[in-house]
């Protein structure tokens, strides 16, 4: 199929072309390459835009149980529901909770909901690249809400949250103790912290862990992007469909503060930027991974263990050989 | 003078000879650079090997005493000492401790202390080969010590960690709850952590303080390069010179343990690698910052930003500009 067809036909909303534009987006052949860098400025045009919202959370806090949750209450709202994951590891630990979509029944079954596991490759560069350009095939499709996923593993939330207007993160109950647990970064990323699983023996539990999780949240520096009371710690119940509508309408609300206060805008030209100085150190940076260099610097680096050569000069041998081939 | 001459100079213990051979390292100049690698590789054929002793400590913790009371017990001894320093942020901050020597009016003054204060210089990269290069100068020059402190701003904590045999954190007495303020991963780096300020009304401060730390290292993670009982919390008086002898006994101790079980030669060889990897990153992304790339960079990010390309797009002619000019 024709590139200009294709973009044609996911801007109409074809499930299918949707798909396999994302395919394309993920493939590393660099015939490929070059398609899907030119559907992306067809697709360009379309003047669509979603919600992106990052959820992070990590295994056994009922993250699938409350994207199926949330995703079909906006569903039954009318709205068009698509779900991404980033998930660098997946090639590894045998993948995201995507890769199974049967743990998400109604979900995956809804014609207005699109989910899409992440890719096998492993590289964060390339997942990151692939998830922001899958994003933009969503937000052309027509979707009206984009949910990105991931478990936190290494750098993953920092990636989701760089291309998320609000960012989630998703707990489970847990005694006090347990809340250094979330690593600080984390906290200082997330908009609205949703302590889930706030249903049957655990709901005092959950009551607790959200009154500690407020109180750190206060502890930490107020950021311009937040209006009154966010960041924000709340109770859901993805099982008992219970503080979803309440944890929507607060989403909405700092959606619509941010919007006519000009943060939203601005937070998503921030993020362009971002992701334009990391374009450039993954494409600099990756080079090292490719052959001959990368044979070039595992023999060299033997060298300089065993004292046969300098670090200096065993690095500048390695950016000679970069310097010549590139010409 | 010649290279060869220079060279010949600093390896007979030449003060002024290895003065001008660290101002020619720090030099930025690319005919400079030239002569500073043939320098390095002279050098290198001298086969001496001092002991390189990293120093961290943030102001007011008595750093600039206690390398004057350490440094002169160890001159007394005999030994031949060297102090270079790291602080990235000098040209900004006003200069390390180093820069105003009479801070150590005793050490500045013997005929066989070797002091240079931080190179003018904020970029870290530049800084960290700048002080390798010195500290094998040092070393060709016959010093048996080398002190490199750091003041310890953002990454440099790492930096000197990646080039000694043996870190040492300096702390001053404080309340339990300032524990905090040690980062977790500058306490994992350090080998031995010294309490400061051990005499006066602030002793049992100390006492408590170096209470609170072993507690702290107790809850580490053991590390295979460490024998029985490190890593190690010990107070000190650099102003009354108390424990000074004790600590320098835990350093020898620690160094003839990792000498004689294969880890003092395994980490300065790993750390050559570290650094092996250090200078590429930094020879590849160091272009971005110069011209004609830092203006074209800061041209495409306002088009990203307002929307006017995409970040993939815009990384893509950086990347292209950069291969075009390199043939």
């Amino acid at each position: 199929m024709e590139i200009t067809e294709l973009a044609r036909q996911v801007i109409a909303g074809n499930r299918r072309a949707l798909a396999r534009a994302i395919t394309l987006v993920e493939s590393v052949r660099s015939d490929h390459r070059e398609q899907a860098t030119a559907l992306m400025e067809e697709i360009g045009r379309s003047g669509r835009q979603a919600l992106r919202l990052g959820l992070s959370g990590t295994p056994g806090v009922g993250k699938s149980t409350f994207i199926e949750s949330f995703g079909m209450m906006l569903i039954r709202e009318g709205l068009k529901v698509a779900v991404l994951a980033v998930d660098p590891s997946s090639s590894r630990s045998g993948g995201s909770i995507l890769g199974d979509k049967t743990r998400m029944e109604y979900l995956s079954r809804e014609k207005n909901a699109f989910i899409r596991p992440s890719p096998s490759r492993s590289e964060l560069g390339g997942v990151a690249r692939r998830t922001r350009e899958a994003v933009a095939l969503c937000e052309a499709a027509g979707y009206d809400l984009i949910l990105i996923e991931t478990v936190g593993v290494g750098q993953s939330e920092t990636v989701v949250a760089e291309m998320s207007d609000v960012f989630l993160l998703l707990l489970a109950p847990a005694g006090g103790d347990e809340l250094q647990g979330v690593k600080r970064g984390i906290m200082e990323m997330a908009d609205i912290i949703l302590v889930n699983k706030a249903d049957g023996d655990l709901k005092a539990a959950a009551q607790r862990t959200r009154a500690d999780y407020a109180g750190a949240l206060r502890l930490l520096r107020k950021r311009p992007q937040d209006p009154e009371g966010f960041p924000k710690a709340m109770t859901v119940s993805a099982l008992e469909e219970k503080g979803l509508a309440t944890a929507w309408q607060e989403m909405q609300a700092l959606v619509a503060w941010r919007r006519e206060n000009g943060f939203f805008d601005r937070r998503r030209a921030e993020q362009a930027e971002y992701w334009f100085g990391q374009e450039i150190r993954y494409g600099l940076l990756g080079q090292l991974e490719r052959e001959p260099y990368k044979s070039l610097i595992g023999t060299l680096a033997a060298k300089v263990a065993a004292g046969e050569s300098t670090p200096g000069n065993a690095a500048a041998e390695v950016l000679r050989a970069l310097r010549q081939d590139a010409g």
